[in-house]
């Protein structure tokens, strides 16, 4: 089911609905995802007490509609006259459990994820907690619900989402409630879509069920929820476990579904054949993050009502991707590109621009920006301030962040205003993490459809794009890195500085930075187990680069550690911006945000890397 | 003691220099606060094991240094080989406690918080699962540690912030202490200031003693910490209480201050004088609010190793205020002003700028942005895109944009890249809640020193100023509302419809949409119940203000609920750009960023509020 956050009418009536044609299919048992009527991510709005009590008044609407036919659903309950330890109403992660007009239970979650974007500790009561105060241990306090299958009394163990990802946990659900009778698991979920997940849980759930020798059935949703600076997609891909773990049916990913298991339970008993499932190489990567970012583009333009798109189409790659990706998502009459020549665009640049707009049909126009930076230019440097002796300077770098604004400020936002849409932040991952951008200019829009790809990821989806997706060159292979006629390097053109015709480019080795950059921000090293790799001669081993990228990059180590350190202080003081920068659809398994939490300021090196920074410059 | 995020080289000196200057004036005891090594708010620092690791290994370091005293500190320490929840290395926000060299106790929090800007469930293991894990009950797991004091051995029970906070938890830490022996309770915290919250602390701390009659120490940091988009201050003011819950000593608020409790510790119990507090008034609220959004201020520029601030300086209530705590934080050499007229300014609000500066003695500038607001219009204009029917129309409320941005993203942005400065955002809370504000306009700015103050607060805080702090009117009369030469009316100046001179300006009635506003973010009320309270008649009761506001601002049922229905709308739409404004420092109960935390959409009105709008439309 698709769940739209915050909308509990219109997610009932979709449930409601939903119960409908099961009971005309002779379906027996329908299960919804986890918090399936008010949707998962909604942050504080959990606090707001009369939206709960609404989203728990729909529990009796639902429960009506179960009439011939048992019903599972998530949504959150309350238990009045109870707090929260923040002292608020008490609220429950839980699933509601009907047969025939009657609640029979709620079941609520016990294992609570606080990593990422999850935040269940600050809004829910886990179950483990309402054991102890009822005097119970948990084990017991966690059983099946008996339901009418089939003919018969059938122990049906209900959990929600992280409930089966118990392998740090002390708690195991799953093998309570087998103990205490359950002959099949039911797992109602709100588990996004990352690359490799469902493999994951594929290995998680053989794992669990090996033990409990029960069949599993996991539902999840599909659609996309956001915490305002991250958007994430959820793929469904609802799946049939026998019980031994193999995967007797599955949802199709990404799509809205009724999937109908119609053979008896006690098949899932047994050998059962398992499914066949997709290669995890980079074609089923790229496929996936293809349909996330184009969903959560779609769904993110349809949520705020609006249906045009205006991009800065500058004639590199990431603008370039950028339109393909609106294009598909909203259409091509719908996409609006301009390009802002300043003095240092080469014609080559403008050129690509002009051509992807043309291959891709998009509206497209031209406006220099030169007038409007000289005028700026001359302004700030004639102003003088009173009682004052310190005028500044403004200087050529000054100048390029001048020209950034001015595109991003004053035209694109104006443009956008004008024609009634929004306008894309085209900007890279590699790029956000040192902060390689101007804040009120490339670092503005309205969302970051690839800013949780790494730059050497972005040629790939280039790459895919032109070759799966289109089955032409829409992006011209001259901007493509890896593509044989790649001739324009990667560049911000802000000065002459970065003549993409002389091949003067980012000041930004991408195969490495993308690698150190992503050991940094998504696996969490520091500089110090950097170092130690690198003093050791794994490097490459440890970012999983391509042998001798490391040698090749620096002369030597005093080259190595000025750049590493630049680097890491880059990451850290670039924040104000990230600050600043808008929702970014999440792709990677940490994305800036309130995914990976971040502080303003810098962070102490280790000592342990003071000492290694000794050892190598010695 | 003064902590620094992040930075535990610099916290580990300043907790040695502390002991040594114990040693020397015969202490026998020092407490530091939690999380003194590393500092709290540090994000996702916490999964950096190197720096985790590097933080660890400083308790050997103090504990070298207790020859000859007790000490306590706030660190945190991990559990080799053991996994957090999230499968991490495993966490606890400790307190070590040593004596003459020696390592005594290693004691971890047991209750956590998680919310507002608190997330310990992410990063600590609590201290309760440790002991489930262990076959412990937690209140046998909690124990005191024998210290050599006075003479004799003295057992001291140490807990950790929240410990003490306890009410709505199922635990209470102090009480298994105390159970466990404890004569004295000392506990180590990093707690952030708020209004009210030391007396909120003194009552909780009375009421636990009451039950326990024990004596508690509690330690506090001061300084500033952060989360991105929260500042947030921490104003120490460390008390020693007896066992009766009485404040017996207490340490000066915002000062990094040594203080000495120099009696015998039986002289805690009994009846002691209780020290005098401050009255709970407006006049104290005011000096508070001055002091943390100073210190924040103060410590932001400091933090990012910059001197001048420049700020749009509007002639209006917003920009004066913030022109007069960047002179207090900053100097006034350090300040650069610069009005940026266009044609619908009024010589009224020019002049009053200009007095401002000068009262102030800051640096100040003119610069009119007629040209350029010209040419960007005419650009806009005429702008047409190839392969496109739909061109889009300027129309004013666009123009009104165009200004802003003009102002904020051109002149503002370059101008403190100019200077080596940054620039501030002017923008209040009231603002902000509605987005009464432009994107990449007045919503840019590095921080937000007044983004957590409603707009009545603003002017109570401009009052403050010149009463209090200048004790001459630096802030023009003509500009403050309730001062008797109140004549310009609080207006953006964007067009004709907000000209002062006409007496025209916001189309915001502050004195009720403030409350209205108050109740929706930081009561996280429903429209339903302020509805309801409508139709009961106790509205204004319900919001805190005078009798007969709301009477006196709508003059019939339909005009409120309109209202309504556009300010919650308004609120929730508006994320989009708190999604990409600058952090604000926090002095309210529920600051707009990771504080309160919200997701883009809009939800449901609740059902219940449908009926209430058919009653009060009949």
């Amino acid at each position: 089911m698709k769940v739209a956050p915050k909308q509990p009418s219109r997610n009932v009536e979709a449930i409601i609905r939903g119960i409908e044609l099961a009971k005309k299919e002779g379906i027996e048992l329908i299960v919804f995802p986890e918090m399936a009527v008010p949707g998962y991510l909604i942050g504080d709005l959990y606090d707001d007490e009369s939206f709960i009590h609404d989203v728990e008044s729909y529990t009796s609407d639902i429960v009506q509609a179960t009439q011939g036919i048992a019903v599972a659903f998530g949504t959150l309950s309350t238990n009045q006259g109870k707090v929260n330890r923040d002292g608020r109403i008490r609220k429950y992660n839980s699933a509601v459990i009907a047969q025939d007009g009657e609640l029979l239970r709620t079941v609520h979650k016990t294992l609570h994820p606080n990593y990422r974007y999850f935040d269940d500790s600050r809004y829910f009561h886990p179950s483990g907690e309402l054991a102890r105060e009822m005097g119970f241990e948990l084990s017991n306090f966690l059983y099946p619900t008996k339901l009418n299958l089939e003919g018969k009394k059938v122990s049906v163990g209900f959990m929600l989402c992280e409930d089966m990802w118990q392998a740090d946990y002390l708690d195991n659900p799953g093998k309570s409630l087998v103990k205490n009778g359950a002959e099949i698991l039911v797992n109602l979920s709100c588990s996004p879509w990352g690359w490799r997940k469902n493999d994951k849980r594929h290995r998680v759930v053989k794992e669990l069920l090996g033990d409990l020798g029960r069949p599993l059935i996991y539902v999840n949703n599909v659609g996309v929820q956001n915490n305002g600076k991250n958007i994430i997609t959820f793929d469904g891909a609802s799946t049939v476990y026998d019980s031994s773990g193999r995967v007797v049916l599955q949802a199709t990913p990404w799509e809205e579904e009724v999937v109908v298991f119609d053979r008896a339970l006690a098949s899932l008993y047994g050998n059962n054949e398992e499914l066949e499932r997709p290669a995890l190489d980079e074609h089923q990567e790229l496929t996936e993050i293809y349909k996330s970012i184009t969903l959560g583009l779609g769904e993110f333009f349809r949520g705020n009502n609006i249906t045009r798109a205006v991009i800065g189409l500058s004639g590199g790659i990431d603008s370039a991707v950028v339109a393909c990706l609106l294009e598909q998502a909203l259409g091509a009459k719908n996409v609006y590109a301009i390009n802002m020549p300043s003095k240092f665009n080469s014609q080559s640049t403008i050129n690509a621009a002009e051509e992807v707009a043309k291959a891709l049909g998009i509206n497209y126009a031209t406006l220099p920006i030169t007038d409007s930076v000289e005028l700026t230019a001359k302004e700030l440097t004639y102003l003088k301030f009173e009682r004052s002796e310190f005028q500044g300077e403004l200087t050529s770098f000054m100048l390029e962040n001048v020209q950034a604004r001015d595109r991003g400020s004053r035209i694109l936002a104006g443009l956008a205003a004008k024609l009634g849409g929004i306008f894309t932040n085209n900007g890279n991952k590699t790029e956000m993490s040192l902060g390689y951008s101007t804040l009120y200019g490339d670092v503005s829009g309205a969302i970051a459809p690839i800013g949780d790809l790494w730059k050497g990821q972005v040629y790939a989806l280039a790459r895919f794009l032109n070759n799966e997706v289109y089955r032409r060159d829409v992006i011209p292979g001259s901007i493509i890195s890896g593509h044989p006629d790649f001739s324009i390097v990667p560049s911000a053109e802000l000065s002459a500085e970065q003549n993409v015709d002389e091949g003067k480019g980012d000041p930004i080795n991408y195969p490495y930075h993308d690698a150190l950059l992503r050991e940094l921000v998504e696996y969490r090293k520091n500089p110090e187990t950097v170092l130690h790799s690198y003093i050791e001669g794994t490097l490459d081993e440890t970012l999983r680069i391509p042998k001798g990228t490391v040698a090749g990059s620096f002369a030597n180590a005093k080259e190595f550690v000025d750049d590493l350190e630049q680097k890491y202080h880059a990451l850290q003081t670039s924040l104000f911006k990230r600050v600043q920068a808008p929702p970014v659809i999440v792709v990677s398994k940490s994305s800036f945000g309130y995914d990976f939490r971040e502080s303003l300021g810098v962070a102490d090196f280790t000592r342990k890397y003071i000492e290694l920074k000794a050892e190598a410059l010695k």
